[in-house]
């Protein structure tokens, strides 16, 4: 290396430094800034693939800090999933229930299926005023409302008025502007490419 | 209820049968059609939050049928995961390997930053080239792309060149075109809001 050469080097990475001094600089000052301490309710909706794999991504972090996971999930249980076998083999600290029905195009019955579904909220609701469980996941739920199987002035009041320490995640395409409204966090996950549509079989373990 | 109100009743279950019956004629058809049985290759990329989560959701998905995953984390270890946690405690199938470094503008050194994401890969090329990983996780991949910290033909040959029935997750904002090619499922988490910027600090079991 030449002197020059030496030079470009010292050069960039004391550039690099500075950048990263100001980028540290805003990030602190966002951290220090935010002084709330709560529960958090988050969204995860759009077309693509990653919403409820998500969720269940937030349900091992909980359980990996010893926290209480209850997961509420609607139209699925049906089919096998590998999350679904995980947890009921290792995972005292979390309480799953399944609405069990399927896909509306299987079942073809909606006075069934909207039956199954309230009696699947009875469950949610519980979970959503009981302080203990710290994490609470509904999966698939905005499909109640965007089907009418549920009303969702009810849903909304129980995930605004659940205990202040406890936090929700709640899946789904759609759920209209009101759910968004209550919701702190929410991530619209758009499919750019999809490869069922290429041709390629479901995948245990990554689809399923 | 009158007899007019029943046959309304009656119609509306009609009606909401033939449209499922429909829509399951499509999804069949869809299912039917898909004959490729391989590892699959989905990269969760985008500005929201639900990337890393969703992958470890996968990892658990993976889990519960048995599988062997591999996960390489990019950037992460400096700070405490409640995901991490868990599969420290409970998980002998997943191996699990941190670059540790922590975020760029906290490093402030980019030699060192260029020294650590080279030997970080060098633990994800093996795991790209061992039959023996179902799965393999590699979070917040990209930015070592974007940064130039390491090169982006070598990283997209080892991703194409993996075991056929290997499945692959790569997480983290951008990547470039070039990525988004060779991978089969694409997901852009956009944010859409984040409590983080209305003062809720990172929670536990959530976030972190």
């Amino acid at each position: 290396m030449t002197i020059n050469q030496e030079d470009d080097v010292k050069n960039d990475q004391q550039l690099h430094k500075e950048k990263m001094q100001k980028q540290k600089e805003r990030v602190d000052a966002q951290i220090a800034k935010n002084s709330i301490e709560r529960g958090v309710a988050i969204l995860m909706t759009g077309n693509g693939k990653g919403k409820t794999s998500s969720a269940f991504g937030m349900v091992f972090r909980a359980l990996g800090y010893g926290q209480k996971v209850g997961i509420v999930q609607f139209i699925k249980g049906a089919q096998e999933s590998g999350e679904v076998n995980f947890i009921n083999d290792h995972c005292p600290n979390a309480d799953i229930f399944q609405m069990g029905t399927g896909f509306t195009w299987n079942t073809q019955d909606k006075a069934a299926d909207i039956h199954a579904s309230e009696e699947t909220w009875k469950v949610a609701a519980k979970m959503l005023a009981d302080a203990s469980y710290d994490l609470v996941v509904l999966d698939e739920l905005t499909y109640m409302i965007g089907y009418k199987y549920l009303d969702r002035s009810m849903i909304i009041d129980a995930i605004s008025q659940r205990p202040i320490e406890q936090s929700v995640v709640v899946t789904g395409r759609g759920g209209g502007r009101e759910l968004r409204e209550v919701m702190d966090t929410v991530s619209d996950v758009k499919n750019i490419k999809h490869g069922y549509k290429a041709g390629i079989k479901a995948r245990r373990g990554v689809d399923c």
